[in-house]
């Protein structure tokens, strides 16, 4: 299939799960088990698409590599057990790993917490040419600190910069950033894995059944899914503050793993092939000396 | 002296060169030449002066390094000549070098412009507890880099973004920027060291007539001297943009070296005076654990 086809069904699938404005927006609208056009059963088509959508990125991405003007920046927050891991894994896998580069944040080190919330992330962004994956980012700070207020105490801020106005500050601050990413040639994707607490469950129980799986528990994990609704609150203004045009949020349903992937990559596509990208042409100069190297080597 | 009173007498030199609101600003108004409260050969005692304060700023330091909340940036922008390099040298000379950190900023490397225009700076900043100093630093991207539009071009930007707009998204994103910094707890302060194109000249003749200065002196600053107007008018613009109560601007006399020195002195003294910085207090469990230390030290 070609490039440009894949891109314009790509657009489809993941028009209704893209919010570019916050104004309206509700994460309840949005079902965690949705499959969009597909039947229950509809993985191994889907299947069929993301391996084709998978070739679509890798040859975008040496689009995006050899034009050289460009970075892409792919956000990833989600709870525990929504396949953010997986879904990185199965929808970069065709990616030249030279052009692409996946962070995991964890918890901020004492190092970190002596900058701004910002700094860790933004000393990590993508080069032009190449691709940034954020396996969690500086939106924890809007999610994990905002239901873990306590978190905030260990960040050694002067104490009268700590208002009530520290959230919306923080809002103004992402969405600034962001803004100047955009402005800078960085196409931000911001990807919300929409999983429902009863798949989480499922989920949780099957780490803790398969020995294979154990490792991927942690008992700190059932502590954050009894905040759930304070999570969920948080992740709806997080989102509905900071989804914009030039950085918008996917809210992916995650409750089935082969359609949250199928959607990841759609966006990527999507956004990656509305950015004009194009090999670099060359000037009449350039071209003579490509000949004029061609016959010395010939001639040598 | 007691600092209190170095802190008072800091607020009042300061004062006139202080711009919080670039609604009003205009460059013209500042004299290069000015020495305030001072005589015309007033250089012995501002030394005095310079040197108590000196002290003072050290004590702020210290005082900084403890409480650990606050850091302190200080961004030095002048025309070449001016007198950058030696207020950062006599101002900074009593501070202890583990709490301060300066970095100049020359012509981007390849990897720098790879990335958006904060990046490179951002990745520098100070953390809690300390005082960084750029010496140039984004400002060069409404100056030099708006002065010499080319050197926009090898940015590798996007066309698509570089529109008649950019320069105003550029002031956009960098007061965006320091107010992030300020709300976060870093303390922003900027100098603009306001060299007279005349002192200018005769700053650089020196440097052609004495061997031992020679090596200051590059036929650049000359091609940069022709366009003085150029970068008045983009001082005047940068300024006007990015003063803000959170970050102010310091437009500082800079014909005498005496004066300008005195003058960065008492901004920094001013307002890390005015941070309520004090020595961290223990709790009781604390007193009584070093109550405790110091037994077990003495019986064994």
């Amino acid at each position: 299939m070609k490039l440009d086809a894949i891109i314009a069904r790509s657009r489809k699938f993941v028009q209704p799960y893209r919010v570019t404005n916050g104004k309206h927006f509700s994460l309840t609208r949005f079902a965690p088990d949705d499959i969009g056009p597909f039947k229950k059963h509809g993985k191994d088509e889907a299947a069929a698409l993301l391996d084709e959508g998978v070739e679509a990125l890798s040859a975008l991405q040496e689009l995006l590599y050899a034009s050289d003007t460009w970075s892409v920046l792919l956000v990833f927050q989600a709870m525990d057990a929504a396949g953010k891991d997986s879904a990185i894994k199965h929808v970069m896998s065709g990616v030249n790993p030279q052009g692409c580069q996946v962070f995991s944040f964890k918890a901020p080190s004492s190092e970190e917490l002596d900058h701004d919330f910002l700094w860790r992330c933004a000393k990590r962004l993508p080069e032009r040419g190449r691709i940034g994956i954020f396996n969690r980012s500086y939106y924890e700070e809007l999610l994990v600190v905002r239901v873990h207020k306590e978190l905030l105490q260990r960040q050694h801020l002067p104490q009268r910069l700590v208002t009530e106005h520290i959230w919306k500050q923080r809002f103004q601050d992402v969405a600034g950033f962001e803004r100047h990413l955009a402005r800078s040639g960085v196409l931000v994707l911001k990807f919300f894995l929409n999983v429902s607490k009863e798949e989480q469950k499922k989920r949780f129980l099957e780490r803790l059944d398969r020995p294979e799986k154990n490792w991927k528990f942690s008992d700190a994990d059932l502590r954050e899914r009894a905040r759930w609704s304070s999570y969920m609150k948080a992740y709806q203004e997080a989102i509905s503050h900071t989804a914009a045009r030039h950085a918008p949020w996917f809210v992916v349903p995650a409750d089935h793993k082969w359609f949250t992937r199928l959607i990841v990559a759609a966006a990527i596509i999507d956004a990656m092939g509305s950015l004009g990208l194009a090999y670099p042409t060359l000037g009449r100069s350039q071209t003579q000396m490509l000949a004029k190297a061609k016959r010395d080597l010939q001639n040598g």
